[in-house]
């Protein structure tokens, strides 16, 4: 016979209380400030959770989508992918002769920023092809890895993947701790955010959304190879990402997070939706610890949605008063 | 204090085991006749879940995806949707009376399934352009929930969503329960399948991988809203699924599950890559519970695939004698 006394009981049940979380748990967003911006969070959060709120929503409902340059990670002075295509253009350079004499190609490869940004979206859409197509989808993963390996931003001497919000890893952290589907809906490659999208955000690569270019599939001496192509497939930007959604997630998401006119749309379809929703802004205002631009940028402007944002409801992080820590610690 | 007599706490270990399975289990493939199918199923999946096999792979590796038409579901006489689609233009007849002089309309206004078949893929997909677009995703979701709620097989005298294989949906939950990822590859529309994918099948929206019509955002005062665009966006058969799978799941199944030369590329696909594969063939074999159909067939033609499936290594199930049930039990 086993017998246990009331302390041996009372132990056991603080334990099992007390691994299970239903006790007094740690802050879950320790990067950020007190304040009425993480209150919307978690007031929205408990509203749409807990059984008895009156808003409650089933995990399966429970979808939440977040741009990634400017929102996850940092866009300035370029976003990341653009910075991965014109090391790509120097690397490849030798193979093109050809590129000396060719604009944008000519631009970048001597460091011409001004004649690049002349070149507009069509120049660097011929970036993107030049570099992003042409080899299977493994081969191009195994290219941005080891780009990503050695690549650092200048101003803050750290690899891009070290470059991401600590307050948003935390955000994305609690919401999956409480039943949430975490997505990406990126106006990036889709084939290049999931190179790091698990590693980084915990955000396995079925769970990102983003631009792409056509691929082929071709059997090649009884071997099944898929080819990139150089050719626009999809654009998830802007009206794009609520069709990218619709098309890959297959439902209306009721929490969203962006930081520019691209995520409007995306922004404005999930909290038009009936029921608790939650939309927000990461407003860049702290040139000291990050960059401070809205209106004038030329990468993640951010202008019509940040008018909106008051009768939309939509919450805006100040990111230099809202915000403890910008990026995670070094190591 | 409380104590337990040895019995008790026996009792409370056998439950315990019990619930977690951790004992003799029962047979996950209840409907399937022991024998080398069966079998070849069941090895593969436990040289991949069992750590010290030596083909160990991590759940996030474990992606699985099925075809849905004649793979998860019955597709003669004709396709569901194809029988969904003239059920619908009946029904939209009165507001088009121009149909009545126009192929193919008029074909399936006067029941001449040999004019139909004579308009071709052309005159299907006009078909489909009808009475598949002009309205959001969730009132297309609200159509075909009302039709499947309604339509019924004529041979078999069952609702569409009742006849699907038994079999199969103790494969997909048997995969699931150790741990594999089931995604549907179809032919068919990705939001039709949606439709009835996770009360059916147990797959979730965002498990759907399907061939689409182009789709539209707009702000209609101040609302917004997705509109099904009359325009193919992507045809995810034949190339087109792996294609779909790279750019839906964005990662190489490990096994594939079709019945026709629609899958072949899908199967080919899969089985090619490095480590433990799985392809298998679902061959039609059973005139007398279902039907009997292979190389001749309009709908699920199987040809190509069921000459290489040797070579290939892939298993091919003879459904009349592999499988003891072919639908689930009747009310």
């Amino acid at each position: 016979m086993l017998c246990l006394t009331r302390s041996m009981i009372v132990s056991a049940a603080v334990f099992i209380v007390s691994t299970t979380g239903a006790f007094a748990e740690p802050d879950p967003l320790p990067s950020w400030n007190d304040g009425p911006t993480k209150q919307a969070i978690v007031d929205f959060v408990i509203k749409v959770t807990e059984p008895e709120s009156g808003d409650y929503l089933p995990p399966q409902d429970r979808v939440a989508t977040f741009d990634n340059d400017g929102t996850l990670w940092l866009e300035q002075p370029m976003y990341v992918q653009l910075a991965f295509a014109l090391d790509r253009v120097k690397e490849l350079a030798p193979e093109h002769p050809e590129w000396k004499k060719k604009q944008p190609f000519k631009a970048v490869l001597n460091g011409n920023m001004k004649a690049l940004a002349a070149s507009g979206e069509k120049g660097v859409a011929e970036l993107v092809m030049a570099t992003h197509a042409g080899m299977s989808p493994a081969d191009f993963q195994t290219i941005v890895s080891d780009w990503l390996d050695t690549a650092k931003d200048e101003r803050f001497e750290r690899g891009y993947t070290n470059l991401v919000y600590q307050p948003m890893l935390e955000l994305l952290a609690y919401l999956r701790s409480r039943g949430f589907t975490t997505y990406i809906v990126s106006g990036g490659g889709i084939e290049f955010v999931r190179n790091f999208s698990e590693a980084v955000y915990g955000i396995p690569p079925a769970q990102v959304v983003g631009s792409s270019i056509k691929t082929k599939y071709e059997d090649l001496d009884g071997e099944p190879t898929l080819i990139r192509l150089p050719e626009m497939n999809f654009i998830d930007d802007k009206d794009g990402k609520p069709i990218g959604i619709n098309q890959h997630i297959g439902q209306r998401p009721i929490a969203a997070f962006g930081n520019s006119d691209g995520d409007y749309q995306m922004l404005d379809w999930t909290t038009s939706g009936e029921g608790p929703r939650l939309g927000l802004i990461v407003h860049h205002t702290d040139a000291e610890r990050e960059y401070a631009y809205d209106r004038d940028s030329t990468f993640g402007r951010l202008d019509k949605a940040l008018d909106a944002a008051p009768d939309k409801g939509w919450v805006v992080v100040d990111m230099k008063n809202d915000w403890k820590e910008i990026f995670p610690p070094k190591e």
